[in-house]
């Protein structure tokens, strides 16, 4: 319950609108939304068009079904369902309406465009083996309202290739840094840039790199001041932080 | 060296007033500052306030005083040496005028009080033990010119210190989220805030936390989608992210 | 062999009715029973009214059966058979009578309904994903004869939904605290609450969360001090030892 | 708040007693304190004899001595220093009344004999090297109001050493099981005894010992379904639960 | 080539009826069976009635009857072939008369009865689960002459079942112990014998136990003096190494 | 853009045959080729008769298809693609003329011959299970116009094996050692040679092989001063980097 | 008790000698020497020459003495110190006869050569920073009886020092195989004799070697089949295992 | 010993200059170097201008000087000790004319100037703290006889650094790169050059750096197929393999 809400109803009870018992049932039947835990989504939702998201690996196409259907009675846009199958985001298009983007394997329910803020999220992915997660902080960056620029295959065993691209990089307001195998390009663009890095490791290799661990402890040891990191394919989390940073000020 | 300065450049060329061969001469020695290399380096320190950061450890006194004395006939402001020991900071003190922070370990030469963001930005330390490293994050966001929050020994464990202060949490731009042992306070704090949380793992703790490595795992496993993490006790590297992101879009 | 009955055979060796050779076969063949190994296994089978658990992944249907036959034969009650697959409980269904339940995935023969103490359990879990394992640890203890209340997706991500049930939470005698990824559901609880925890890390998650390590380290590291831990998915331990805890005393 | 306070409260806004506005800064300004959550703390002293529990690893003298004496202000009683150098303790003796004991390296402030349960806790520990982390466990319990028996340099290695104290070991309501090296002895005891086991692995050892990580690893597989672990040398945090444990139902 | 042969060739050579052109072709061309190195396979297969082994895991049928088929015609008895798959060994026994036994997963071709040493090999396994593994050392044993004596399901969280098997494993020359989870029982056989132990830790369990790590720690941590450890699931090396031991002085 | 063009282009300024605009396009739009870069990749090519290479594993036949065509197209010879399974370069074979190794998994497009420089390349494996992986480097170092010596099976546990074919390894200029289980192969080979080795560790082996880890560590520990390691299973890259040891002074 | 003496007492309690409580509290209080396990120790002193041994890493001088003096009233010969330190060993000397060697650094005190069997136990180490480790294992073997050769600082990347000495090696009964860095003696050397290897990594080495984790996993993964390893730098255990087996028909 | 000595041996032989016998015992006296062994080590001296080097970490001053007054003996030159120190560098200065680098530690004794190959070799550093290590290398290869280019603090945090030296790298024969913290320097360089680049990870760093893990994994999983690595720290062995590989045709 939000403040003036809280107040509206201690009014009431002045005015004896409401009992006191009454007023207390209501207090406690939504204990944290009154002070105010609810409200942080609530205005999450205000201000940047999405809604709680749905992790969907490991959830029955039914589970999900369900859980968007509460949220649609509530009237929520832009419900987003990551890591979705191709199999599930079938039968929940024709279930609930649900629109599937295949390479960064998210679904949309009431997808409803948001307005966007200036700055301009640039996702730069090292190898195409990348892009899937790169697409995931992408599509998500887009959905929640942001301007996207993509830069894939910017690998830095090739350099050239990446600062061909430098203007683009550097008018960015962040920069989500993807890569597998020994994750450098997070430290290069670090280096290159001006702006906060969110730094997503890949598990995209083979041997040494056991699963992502060798891009992650690279990123994590950046000497570039400016790169912090999220979970080895995590790109949903990287897409969220950088919308976060660029409605910064709006 | 930037666009309209070639421009110039080639039609001082074209107009005789510049040789080819000097011209060529200018384009190859700086071949970097050309392309906008530098000017990162230069947008930094007029926008931040802050130069290049010496990382003070294995350092020799003489070789941080030779480094800043460098930098101080560049007429560079708010110098600061990370990491830097009591011992040296007495000697830098009268070698360059240095001021030290011995909580922080931070020492500052030409300090140069700097314009803030109108946003506030939240240190949370779990523990007093992690307190060094929070305020390494705290003096070097105030450093570059932000207005800084301390909540301290606000650990998990005792869930009721960290919400009593829920207001200032919720009122902050960006959170710096230090803690060692289990690490659990990124967590609770990146479900309580909209904002961006910075986590900074550290080294304090015993036995299976291996040197820090447990709260760092526990902080990229994170279920709050606005966590993004950096190195073990990277305290200024978190203060610096977070002032980056705070001066978004002023 | 119990003492009385030790007793019982040196009395019958000085009445003449036992001789020396027998009775030191007797001993001989018997030699831990009689020094009252055994009866740790009956005692436990009386107080706590379970026999002998039957570890059921990696064991053909066949060997399930046959263990159970021979558990049956001595009389046995509430035999359990834990991690089965549904295809066993089928077949075990009509060869032994066996019910099961297919979340926990534990399969019961022989039920008996048994003596509840007063105490109460909580078992909570962070995410819908953990309920498989916190599943198995509540319906092991309701088997062992536990008033058991279930707190499931109160993930600190969230820390509302886990403060709403605060009375819930502080009535328990012993509280599970079942969670993967950053599990960090284990300090919080512990902070809460006055009574033991028992956490369970599971292998739920991705990335950095290598199998469950990063929340058995977590919660390894708890800075609260009333928390021990079990193996990752151990469900079944941590219904087992939140019985024997919850049945001290009485 | 308690809810019997919240409806006075709602009954003196009804009256006019309290302006809505009032009501709403009391609701809004103690939200965590009014639901109980410094009760718990209060509770725990009164319940278990023993106040929060410093932890002197890290701290200063001075330190120390400030919240011994903010603790003692309240009247706190058997205020535990645990990891405490002798050093510090010396002056601390002098400085509070500190009373040290050297093996566990805990030391304690207003001491006060406290009414003890029924039951046994027995703390057992492999080795002569184990002996440390055993004393800080069985002091703890001791502090806390526990009858303690100890069982040292019973390693499995040479098991007539355990057996020949299974009368003891088998009349525990719980067990500390306190080893290094390959930590058997947390599965042989747990093995031994129907009641629950508290294992604390320990940093001695060598080689492949890598600081208690195998000792650790043995007690987290242990087969013995009534073993749970704690954080390695964390002696205290065993002496606690098995205090808890040892306190329910009384 | 061999001592005395060496010298009949030089003296050959004095002699006139090898060139010492010639001399030196044969001394180059054989320069490693000259010193001995092909005796070693000879000695062994007459001493232990075992020729070389053939690992069949990651061999296709074919290339394991090529290598049969070789050694057949070479005239060597008890070949014998690991970890081989029943489809493999069905195709092998139409081939070459392999004769097959489905738990340890050994074939053997050319088997022939070899005189046994006096000593007793036990091998003990902790759990019904160990048995693949312990059969692998106990068959393997038994194919190299040995009198074998099993101990299954005899792990330390029921203390009671080794002990009463005490006489068995102190008549041992030599005790294989196999255990997964917590490998505590390579201790404690260890403890209890005055021979040598080959601890094999297996990959049984789940957890924290990572794939035998766990096992393979605490055996090598083992307090007991006289363990050694194969690696994780290698019951054929201790089944040899077992043999080797047993046959020594005879 | 080389450092003549430039100076050609600055001349064609000063003659009025480019405007000053012009020249900026030009050297805007190809920043990078202007310094070089991209002659690495021709220069590359000329002397190594090698295009870049394509990575197969985890590309689609399509992908695969479309990144071979715009080669062709561009002339380009010695396509190699790696790690290509049997299925897709079946469809390769008829869409681009692929020829393809099923041992070594590679596949080319455009084979040419190439001029083979003096030096001789030893593989040599340890096992054969190592087979695969030390082909890919063979065939990458015969693709790339080398004269290539296979060594297979000839592990250190069967020295005379290896010590049988001294003259071969010591005539190499470069060897390549691929070895699994405990990788010693790189050491003795390496204490044999003068020239440089380049160890391929495989994942081959169980246990406590950690699916190559225990080969890498081994391989990096080498007390021999001449062997520098590659990635597990890089057979691609051992070939590659001994084909350009090969070619030096060529 | 053992099996006679237990029917004596039975026939006593036929006879009327003894009171079946009395018999009672003789088989209770006695019960594990009873059934032989102290007879083991017994046995061990008078085959192999010696008690059991004292670790004296983390022993005041006064523990170890208190120990030493403890087994001297008991008239035990041959009591080894591992692990001591020169100081202790100086004093150790006056307070009971201690005689000290300083590379193994073991003591010794009421030393009395014993008988030797006929087998030989060679010791080869790696390195020659191996040899504090290797001779740690060589005069422990020497202590208990057994005839030592020591072939020191043939590690393999020199292969020629280790070929040299093939007759040596090849006339042991037990090899005891140290090394550091790489490890891969252990390996070669189980690969020319047809004798049991014991393997000591030790913790020789830097960077990867991870404190002689990269020694430990080759010795396990080795390839030769008679190769069984002991904990990082245990130098006694290896020695006492060789013991055991040296006299193994003896 | 070499093919012409043995013939002449031979020829002795059978020319009756020598027995049989005193043949055999020359063949059987000097196995190895018979058959080429040692030649190696004299080919090496002859080619590169090195003689074995000695690992002077661990060892005592009295120790070196002993090794290298056998060698002195010999007349070997160019003798280097690497990882001296200080000290014992300034009393072997005086004990054997010791000539010390005290950057990277290296000590050489009989300095002797050898002719360079063409080629350059280009160590490359990415921070200041990497230059102990890099000056290893490059003080390596110079004795060694090649010309070295030095390239330091060119971490890829500023890559405008390391690209205002594209020259330089580009015209190298090898490029050795040094670098801590992340290491991604191997792979960029590896991008910008042709040649063969071996990575040596340094300790540098902290946190989850883990004493160079993090560089050592960013270097195996390098997409630049021209990378191989050595140990953390070993600058020396990618001295002497850069060495090795500049001379290759030479």
């Amino acid at each position: 319950m939000e403040q003036d809400k809280v107040l509206a109803l201690l009014n009431s009870v002045k005015d004896g609108g409401t009992s006191p018992e009454e007023a207390l049932l209501k207090l406690k039947t939504q204990p944290f939304e009154d002070v105010g835990y609810a409200k942080i989504d609530h205005h999450r939702g205000l201000r940047h068009g999405i809604s709680e998201v749905i992790y969907g690996e490991g959830k029955t196409t039914e589970q999900i079904a369900g859980i968007v259907s509460v949220m649609m009675e509530r009237g929520q846009k832009n419900i987003m369902v990551t890591r979705l199958s191709a199999i599930s985001a079938g039968e929940l298009e024709k279930l609930c309406g649900l629109e599937y983007d295949p390479v960064s394997r998210i679904g949309i329910v009431n997808r409803e465009p948001t307005a966007s803020p200036h700055g301009l999220i640039v996702v730069a992915a090292a190898g195409t083996s990348d892009i899937n997660v790169a697409e995931e902080a992408a599509f998500t960056a887009e959905t929640l309202g942001n301007k996207v620029e993509r830069l894939y295959d910017v690998g830095v065993a090739g350099l050239h290739r990446l600062l061909s691209h430098l203007d683009t990089i550097m008018s960015a307001r962040v920069v989500v840094a993807v890569a597998g195998m020994e994750g450098a390009l997070a430290s290069v663009v670090g280096g290159l840039v001006a702006c906060p890095v969110i730094a997503v490791p890949t598990s995209v290799g083979y041997g040494a790199n056991f699963s992502g661990l060798s891009a992650l402890l690279t990123m994590l040891n950046s000497c570039s001041g400016n790169v912090s990191v999220v979970n080895i394919n995590n790109g949903f989390g990287a897409g969220y932080i950088s919308s976060l940073i660029n409605h910064i000020g709006e």
